[in-house]
């Protein structure tokens, strides 16, 4: 048997053209091609580069095509790509004087220009989602300042909180998130085309022209640079992990939260899935979706990351295969950024159990201590010492929180310090009461209902003097 | 402006459905689908847990669909999966007693066991075309038993060898590749259906019985594992990514080969892009895409080690997202496979400018110090020393390796050591021959045409032993 | 200012030195760079290729320095590796002869050898830690064969199942992630020495002798192969990655399970960091450690990857950088599995808690519908039917599941399909009992205490099996 | 045989101590420790929340500690980490009272200030070298204004351009690092301290007041938020990928360019390994080992994004986790940095041979179909196709690039489009000619040496701009 003769000439064409074909992927630039071609076809007649009936006739037939839309276009893979295709459309409406649309120019750098524009347009509605975003959880958490609620650290129970002041570090996460958003925009957004193959071009173009044309800061200042570089990609991908991993935390905690021994949340059947059989059951399944397709994420940046490290400057074909992972990741992060938002504006947060959970588990017992430092003047360490006893004695006896009251604290002192704290007893209940805790942490960044608002209101800021961007 | 009862509400509900659903991707198991339903329903036959009669006309159901084939299904999202798709297929063909079909079995279970099956026979297609590939590269190897080449290491010359020697270093990786996979197969060909939910179940089913007919080994020995463990799929494409690694490399070198300064192989127009402009200009387009293809292994391992890494046991949701990227890297490594080969099999390696490199640049000297220790008795480090010196004066000198005489070692040993070495100028002719070279290689492994044929019997056996197997 | 003349030239060899040598990792191939010496250089003996009084020499001069260790040798960065300190210190013993020991050989393929024997050793190092975790597991399963617990998907409640089971699916888990590790060391137990820099030696050496006194299964059979291929470094990372992934499952459930709201196990105080002043919370920062610490596997793993699939055939000194990410990974997983081991096995589970749980939210539904198949011939979708709208009815009424009995069944049946079920209430009341529901999942990999101890048996065959071949 | 009893429990305590202590890598934060504890106890003095004495005597104990240095400090892995550590040592010098600086401050938020005031630190000295590498490159640049090279796509030959055109390029994707480490170190510059362990304290402290004593823009505004993220680390790693990903590339190109076959930069030894025996044979392992290196890089983030993913909100311990990584991360990139600058300034760029490829295979042909545009008006892909056909006739006469002129052009119109061109045939010479190329390419980012300069003083003016901020 012959394997190498027998099987591998042949239909292999075919399967070659498909196996490198950039089709399936460009239809995401269809509009920025467009949108290239006419600004470069403007600027070559603006500088006499092109006859200007020639480039008159060329952006008629791109206003055509646009009109018409991409199924107006061939797109057979041994078409190759979207340029040849766009090239060919225009080569049919006019004939061959379509050939001077692609004077001064190449496929690396037309690419490129593409891939930007298309890219800042998805990453300018993303950043508005996230706005919005933010704007949902101030009006969650201007509801919700007085709904209390146990903070968690390793999971146990450590401090009463709110759930506002929950949600505002979630805002916190989104508005960094944003911040990465906008710093990607801003560095990528310089024009790469003129770049030509990848010197440029001794046509006398005008990059500043095309640029301004395609609503760039400015042209890239190096062409092989300009040809060869990705790392806006990956900054964006970057992005949208981190945000990924901001909703997957938001998920997480609704998971957990949603549990029949959290009872925390309530989830609406519209972000639940509910068993046929345990109409109890409403299991998280939109969460755990998210909180897996966010992973999507990570995989994809490793994916372009491994293609970009290992080349040399200049245009290599690899760079055909990081386009699909950065629509991919757009796609991915776009629709598990609405449905966490809809999901978590929608949820039920159970008040009563809140509270219940705030009291149960001695988490006052740090207040107590600071009780002690502020009043009696003790040193902190000594003040946590006295209050550890007493939480294990209170145990041991099978006391709850609220049954701890100055007397006790003061037989506790007494056995461990030899002196007694004589701290008045409605200090100490005060101490001890989780409404009294969070209203007294009104430390910027604390749980205090008007430190809340005080932060509501500087998000609020936030989001006006950003949307007015778009 | 309230953002939230704005915009949230509403319409989501599409969106929901189609961001859950896992239809998109279920197509991949619709085969295997139908035979664990028909596996299952004939077992609950046999154990008499369901009628006969309602069994046979479920097994019909099944079979009318086979034959229709996957169109004949609702593929709405709102039915979430495929196999609520078929239940309603086989509901719709008998009504109620449909309801039977599902005795004793849960989407958890079903999901892993149809995941196996369809997995399994990917591996498999891929696995021939590894010895297919392997069996191409013997064939090669056979034509160029002769065929000089310099051997490289860190891109520098190092040793003359042949192209055929070369080729059996990817049938090695290839062979290792090979045994991943079929390692990889063995250890998920245990059957998780009858794990239910996730605690079995009270009918009295037989799961040696189902494992059996549906080809596995036999049932898997805990329930909580059954439904919950995806090993047998990150395992499956790490060997992928394994495999994928391999393919680059090769298309690494044919890259770096067909350079117009290495000039050591031609790819065929087949598998280049020729610019229309620079007809002298071949682009290994197809290798470099392949280069870049592969990366997306290392992205998909990345997001399943992910997903995997952060959930407790038995079924949760984020698992449905670990499917499509298991299709994804099987589709890509599958075609990655095949193209690399038609690539590589159709190659031509340029002989000539293998010899002129191999002699060009003192890639014998390794050759002559091991003569002086094998005829004068010296040590290994002194006659490195002596051949050392002798390459730097041949290159003051202008001198050619080819110039390089028993004379001038004699001077350059007289004058580092105080003694001639008095070998035969027949010898040291011998010795910086490259062809002389390579016969001497005849070491398990080496370059030596003997041995090269019998490491090639060595694979070919390979291949016959695991072809029969299929 | 010039700034390079001024700062680049200078002191450079020192850091140029210290970032190159991989001094730091290699006293990790201490030990097997002597065995590999000694071994090749009885071959060389055997076969005459070097004197036998020299060769001797050699080995008097290797086991000197194996009983002073690793630091009778200088290991200044300067001497660039291990290789070249223990050539040195051979050389310091027995003058400029010591340079046989290098006959036939080159670093490239001493590396790879010293590089698979080191990590041999440790691979079943950590097997044997596998084996006795499952044998802790199957001891700690015994214990718990009636413990109750409810089995979660999505993290709700589902059906009942007990401890023992649970533990089970750990030890099937670490069974398969054994498995790997096996197949690693098989596929990676072939030698490299004599593979020389890259094409063999024309000195007649044999490899199988040298493989055959390194304890290998055989030679290498291709030595570019043999020089460049770290696979066996990726595929035992990826291995243990998955050991690690087992292992942090592991503990993501110990943190759930020991939260305040789950309360079903307690951490022992020394797998907890206690708060100073909350002595009622135990955070369990070893498991969240442990999680933290099999994350970096994950990292290791594309490190590895990364560096390897841009690499041409053959030795480049890349992979140099992988070694140290190797024995970081071994090392961190060895001690994470270590404590993992000793935390689970030190772990109180409280049955108590368990059976709370188990009986309090309706996880017997399942049964219920089994049960009207079983007794009545149900269609099972029937029967979830009017199981799903019992539970509604109790759940808004109020009653608890113990509650439900035949009459109350009759009367939503009824309601649903017009007939009573006229099910015996003693049968009902048994399809309740969590106790009852387990004992009758016999099937294979069900809960059923005498289907745990057979798989428990199972087990134990398999560690007395694989235990005995070390 | 009782595993647990017999190996599990004993000596057990020193493992899980070692295990889950940070203190190996809190040396690195050992003087942010201190600042932080100074700027603390300060703010608590003037908020009079401790005795003005008492803080007074801390502040002593601390200057103290930071005078003795680290080694002062008890680093037993018992101590558990830095923090206690530095509680021990005040203690020891002033008693007791040494408890009152812990007041209203938690781990949690200490060691989040601690690890951004090392990282702000360690990024700005990462800054600095990037901003002196561009510097050495536009140096580079300056004195190779008219070393012509070929430039290349897909590793084939392309367009003629310049050395110093090349080296911009770096210089581009240096900027935009040094952009990312600057966006990363400007959104991380908000103080954690205050948020105590996560709902900040009832003690009325003054948050700003610590920012601004310790350098930072201000207060994080959400206490939550303030201990669970680590986002910036994420942050500040990706930054330093992209960093090493730059390095990579050009490592990449001098590996290929210091080829036998490319020959077109000699690498100095300094930064070469030579081997003994074939000198002429310099090994660019450094390069080597920086492509190596900063494939370290991607794991880390790897590393720490899947750390970061599985977490809720708030402090959980698997946070200790990332922070080696980050170290790890920033002292690769920092040594690779320096490598790599030290290793391109002192490379040897071969004019001569630069010159040659240059001009060996057609890499003017698209200025020549250009020139048919410019002078002839034909449209492009007209003039493209006649210089392929050109070239193609040219290379199957065997006649070399210089050869073609005016006269052969026509014949090649003539038969393609049956009309001559009529061009001068010193314009085509002069198309011809690489150099005047070059001189032609004088449009924004191309090779002319007017506008490499232009771009030189552009990144000088950056630099400049940037410096002044240290």
């Amino acid at each position: 048997m012959n394997l190498r003769s027998g099987r591998l000439k042949g239909q292999m064409s075919r399967e070659v053209a498909d196996f490198t074909s950039s089709l399936e992927f460009d239809r995401r630039i269809f509009q920025a091609d467009i949108l290239t071609n006419r600004a470069h076809t403007t600027m070559l007649m603006e500088q006499e580069i092109i006859p200007h009936e020639v480039g008159e006739k060329i952006i008629g037939a791109l206003d055509e095509l646009e009109k018409e839309g991409i199924d107006a276009l061939d797109l057979d893979t041994a078409v190759e790509d979207i340029h040849m295709a766009v090239e060919n459309y225009v080569t049919s409406v006019m004939g061959p004087d379509a050939g001077f649309m692609h004077t001064a120019k190449s496929r690396n750098d037309q690419v490129a220009t593409d891939l930007k524009i298309a890219l800042k347009e998805e990453i300018q509605k993303i950043q508005k989602e996230v706005l919005t975003f933010i704007e949902v959880i101030t009006e969650m958490a201007e509801e919700n300042l007085d709904t209390l609620m146990v903070g968690y650290t390793h999971l146990q129970h450590a401090q009463p909180t709110t759930f506002a002041h929950h949600l505002l570090s979630y805002a916190q996460s989104l508005k960094r998130d944003y911040g990465r958003l906008h710093d990607a925009y801003q560095r990528m957004d310089l024009c790469p085309l003129g770049s030509a193959a990848l010197t440029t071009t001794s046509f006398p173009i005008n990059r500043e022209r095309t640029a301004e044309l395609l609503g760039f800061q400015g042209p890239m200042e190096n062409s092989i640079d300009g040809v060869s570089s990705r790392d806006f990609i990956a900054e964006t991908i970057f992005a949208l992990t981190m945000l990924g991993t901001t909703l997957s935390k938001i998920c997480e905690e609704l998971i957990i939260w949603s549990t029949y021994e959290f009872r925390m949340v309530e989830l609406t059947d519209e972000f639940s899935s509910t068993s046929s059989i345990m109409p109890q059951k409403k299991n998280p399944d939109v969460a755990e979706i998210v909180r897996g397709k966010t992973a999507v994420l990570n995989g994809e940046l490793v994916t372009i990351l491994t293609i970009i490290k290992s080349l040399p400057q200049s245009y290599n074909r690899d760079l055909q295969e990081v386009t699909p992972h950065l629509w991919k990741a757009t796609d991915t992060l776009s629709s598990a950024l609405r449905i966490t938002m809809g999901m978590l504006s929608s949820v039920e947060f159970k008040g009563e159990r809140g509270e219940e959970l705030a009291r149960a588990n001695f988490s006052a017992a740090t207040e107590l201590a600071d009780l002690m430092v502020r009043d009696v003047g003790l040193p902190f360490r000594t003040a946590h010492q006295i209050v550890g006893r007493a939480v294990t004695v209170a145990l041991d006896k099978g006391m709850k929180a609220e049954e701890i009251d100055a007397h006790f604290l003061d037989e506790i002192s007494q056995e461990l310090t030899g002196e007694t704290l004589q701290i008045d007893n409605a200090v100490v209940k005060k101490a001890l009461n989780p409404r009294e805790i969070i209203r007294s942490r009104k430390v910027i960044g604390g749980p205090a209902p008007s430190m809340v608002q005080k932060v509501i209101g500087n998000l609020r800021e936030f989001i006006d003097e950003n949307i007015s961007s778009y």
